[in-house]
């Protein structure tokens, strides 16, 4: 099937409950399910269809060809997807969990015959639950859907459709690679934050008397609840060693510098090419072009617009818009 | 003398510029000087008295029994303390150097009858210079004024008088103590943003692409220019070791819990109280109290206000008011 599928999503925390909210504004039929009563009732309260079961829930996704949308923390995945299997196993499937290629791995064992894309909105506020969540949440983010050589293009396509009505941009990324970035650029530095706090801290009230908007700004992200950081980053472990393993060897050597010839010259100036590189992207021009869904070479042309950082704007029939 | 002394600024760039502001518009006298020719005009358009000669700044200081005040960057110190020794060389003399052990030697090497009290106001921008300037740069921010064995006490009585005069509230600290310090809370976050910014540039575009909230706050300090930021580190040599061997510690033992248990649980944890500890020192009540600075115990006094994270808010003749 082609088309606007219907959305049926499985957690209605923060991110579930936008997508919930936005699959509504943008016109598609759309209903949730959650184990929590408190984002049930208030989701309810809001004029939203909760099924009070989750066989429910999937039943009318089956019945209605509709994408299931997998919105619970990653330890709660492997239930989630049994009961896929058991009421909807052919179901176009997609997830929002902050990492990829674990929910890949549970997928193929646990729902193999699901058309599964995996997800991943970089959006989020400080705050949890159906309260904290809006429809305009997903507004101009980058939204992760991977690409990999079981996926199903005409799934993809669907998914697709979807994230661009909750008003998101497509980066399409392999698992593996959204992995090793969001090591680098979400769960680094929430581990960073954690260890300056600790350090600052140590030196006691006069250290926090000085701190200012450098120490702030630094540890910020340690003010996240800790068991969501923890869940977080210890679900991407190899990726996160990786990524320390590369922040401790760049302190390290800024250490000896520092010690040996009192130069921090090369630490400072990387820094800042860091930085540079950002704001290059950032204020970069992006080049609009099509990309055909339906070609041979499809997967490689989309991973490959990934890697030089485009994003996926729009949809024509079967075709990509980049921008 | 008490009351009211005049201001010399030696160094008229954003931190310089701002105290002659402050101090002119506080009703103080008040005149500077600058080798930055760009700085001496924009500050002669803007109504303000630049002298042509550092001698000449100097000597009108010393006829006017005015406050020296050294705001030039660290390695250009002792130049204008061998002016200083030359034209006035028992003046009351304080800076506002990021670092304060280097510049307490150098006072006592180059400048040893001046009446010194090192100083550190905690605020500043991305920008430099004249232009970047204000009047209100200093309001309600921390300002650490030394206190030493050899300190004078009348004369950081006076200096003090200056600091609150700009709008900023005194945190009195050793010299040692502020380096430990500021090695934590600003030379630290600066050194791990540019570690952070680094590992996350090194990922290529589609790291870039993924970039959210937590990556753009944590190397925010990495776009300030690398000369400025080296300037700050490798002038607190000592104390910044110290800091960057606790992070590596913290961030090493996070590394082998992550490899071994795969929990970050401590690290996270660590961070969040850390964080917390920030916030409740922000939202605490300070008591109000009375130092008297000519009892015999001031300088303990006033370090122990430091040591908790007090501040002085007030001077009423020989009293300090916290707050």
């Amino acid at each position: 099937m082609c088309g606007v599928r219907p959305v049926c999503v499985i957690g209605l925390g923060l991110i579930g409950g936008s997508l919930l909210r936005a699959a509504s504004e943008s016109g598609r039929q759309a209903w949730g399910f959650t184990t929590s009563t408190v984002d049930a009732d208030a989701a309810t309260v809001d004029g939203f269809q909760v099924e009070s079961r989750v066989d429910g829930a999937l039943r009318l996704a089956a019945q209605r060809d509709a994408i299931v949308v997998i919105a619970v923390p990653l330890p709660a995945v492997d239930q989630t997807l049994a009961a896929i299997t058991a009421y909807a196993p052919e179901c176009v499937l997609t997830d929002v969990v902050s990492v990829k290629g674990p929910v890949e791995m549970s997928v193929r064992q646990g729902a193999p015959r699901t058309r599964y894309v995996g997800g991943h909105p970089m959006a989020g506020t400080a705050s949890s639950g159906w309260a904290a969540g809006s429809a305009g949440l997903f507004k101009d983010a980058s939204w992760v859907l991977t690409v990999e050589d079981e996926t199903d293009l005409d799934a993809w396509r669907d998914v697709a459709r979807l994230v661009l009505d909750c008003g998101a941009q497509i980066v399409p990324a392999s698992a593996a690679g959204h992995d090793d970035a969001v090591a680098r650029i979400s769960h680094l530095p929430h581990l960073l934050a954690a260890v300056l706090a600790a350090v600052g801290a140590d030196g006691g009230s006069l250290s926090l008397a000085l701190a200012a908007g450098s120490y702030s700004d630094g540890t910020r992200v340690a003010g996240t609840r800790p068991e969501l950081v923890r869940a977080m980053c210890e679900g991407n472990r190899g990726p996160l060693l990786d990524a320390v393993d590369d922040a401790l060897g760049r302190l390290g050597a800024a250490r000896g510098a520092l010690a040996s010839t009192g130069s921090l010259g090369a630490t400072v100036e990387a820094g800042h090419q860091g930085w540079q590189a950002l704001q290059n992207y950032r204020t970069a021009e992006r080049p609009h072009s099509r990309i055909d869904l339906s070609a041979p070479d499809t997967r490689e042309t989309l991973l490959a617009l990934g890697e030089r950082g485009g994003r996926i704007v729009g949809l024509d029939g079967d075709f990509a818009l980049t921008g």
